[in-house]
């Protein structure tokens, strides 16, 4: 029975003549974010006959809700135990520069391996411009692989100006973030920096660093940080495990 | 010829002792930049060669690059034509509180599909502690499916106090933000709100009204909203085609 009228609007008000479908949905963005901010207390999740009382909704309905989790990786169903948040988020503020060792205090500790870091004599038409070098000027390139605890979290990809990257290749790229050593080994300290953030399907070659399955969602997000006087000295390009980290911001109402 | 060191740098500084797969993403990520920062100036893309010149890197590497950019859905071969950007990305701030309409202000006029606008007497139970209820009270339920020009961009699911919410309902849903129309129908002001971006697969059921494969990666966003008094008034959770559309912001540097 569909009591919707002709612009989709619901006259009776009530929950059962709303598609099946939409209901799931609306119920794995509640059980989403329950499971974000740790609502459930653990890692076990409460049974459906729980969690079905507790959201106002079918059995059905909360079973579809939990198939639409399971498909996004935050939840597995173990034989004889239930069903299982698999991966706490950690919440990165998106308020202030920080570096994810710096945002992470308190969550574990972040290892990096070092896949890369060296001149870059000949950097990208693109990189060259976004860093404003003159023609000829080279780059210092890093390449980390970053876990918190033993799992992977983000593969960063880093362009720098020779003048404020050459003296982080002998720093602890291993243990420290890029930001923290940039301030310690130049005595400049950095000013802000632009971010654009983008959701996509990491391909096999990105998949397989982060340890997750090939097409699954993360972020991938370029930063260009500039020091305090403004000038652009690193370029970033960071592809991290949606599945292990949540960005976070209280934004204000303009005036 | 491989000739990284044992913890993974690249004593020769060279391009070329770089893996592969590693240099493809590289390009990809400039690329990407490149594509939404509207660098190539229209919809098209320079042909290899010109790209291969541009980013000092072999066809090779281009080619694979290109290859997962299409992977990503930005970019399409076309037959006789070449490679053209599929989705132009729109950039939506994340410095200040606005609603979709008024971020995308001169990128083309967003409309919305009104698939339920009604009072729910009995929300879930996370939804009435996130808005602070008193037992027994209920929300204002709104489901629009969002487009910029012609094509979906978001999908976005609202629960509202009865107060904030119930002049909504006879409100222009289908033409306006919901922050613009509670700032004018129930007079208050908006101060802030607490969002959490998640990158996720998109479900069946969450692709079709957006129109992309199941599986794509889209942003999932909850946004709680509070009056000036800091009241939570509004809980929105919305699922953004990321090929759409990028998350920017300017952070600064804590003092």
């Amino acid at each position: 029975m569909d009591t919707h009228d002709g612009n989709g609007r619901d006259p009776t008000g009530g929950e059962a003549s709303r598609p099946r479908a939409e209901r799931a949905r609306n119920l794995a963005d509640v059980l989403r974010y329950q499971i974000t901010v740790g609502a459930f207390g653990g890692s076990l999740l409460p049974d459906e006959r729980t969690l079905s009382r507790q959201l106002g909704a079918s059995r059905n309905a909360v079973r579809e809700a939990l198939g639409l989790l399971r498909a996004e990786g935050l939840i597995e169903r173990r034989q004889g135990v239930g069903t299982i948040i698999v991966m706490p988020k950690f919440g990165h503020g998106l308020d202030r520069l920080a570096g994810l060792a710096e945002a992470l205090v308190g969550f574990g500790t972040v290892t990096n391996e070092v896949r890369a870091a060296h001149h870059l004599g000949k950097p990208p038409e693109a990189i060259a411009r976004r860093l404003r070098l003159s023609p000829g000027e080279g780059v210092v390139y890093i390449e980390r692989l970053r876990r918190l605890g033993e799992l992977p979290l983000s593969l960063d990809s880093t362009y720098l100006t020779e003048d404020i990257g050459a003296g982080l290749l002998e720093g602890d790229l291993a243990g420290r973030d890029v930001f923290a050593l940039i301030e310690e080994t130049t005595g400049h300290r950095l000013g802000s920096a632009e971010i654009s953030v983008h959701a996509v399907n990491a391909g096999p070659d990105t998949a397989s660093p982060l340890e997750i399955p090939a097409g699954a969602a993360v972020f991938a997000i370029e930063r260009l940080t500039r020091l305090q006087d403004g000038r652009p000295v690193d370029l970033e390009s960071m592809h991290i495990r949606a599945d292990r980290l949540t960005l976070q911001a209280t934004l204000p109402r303009a005036p």
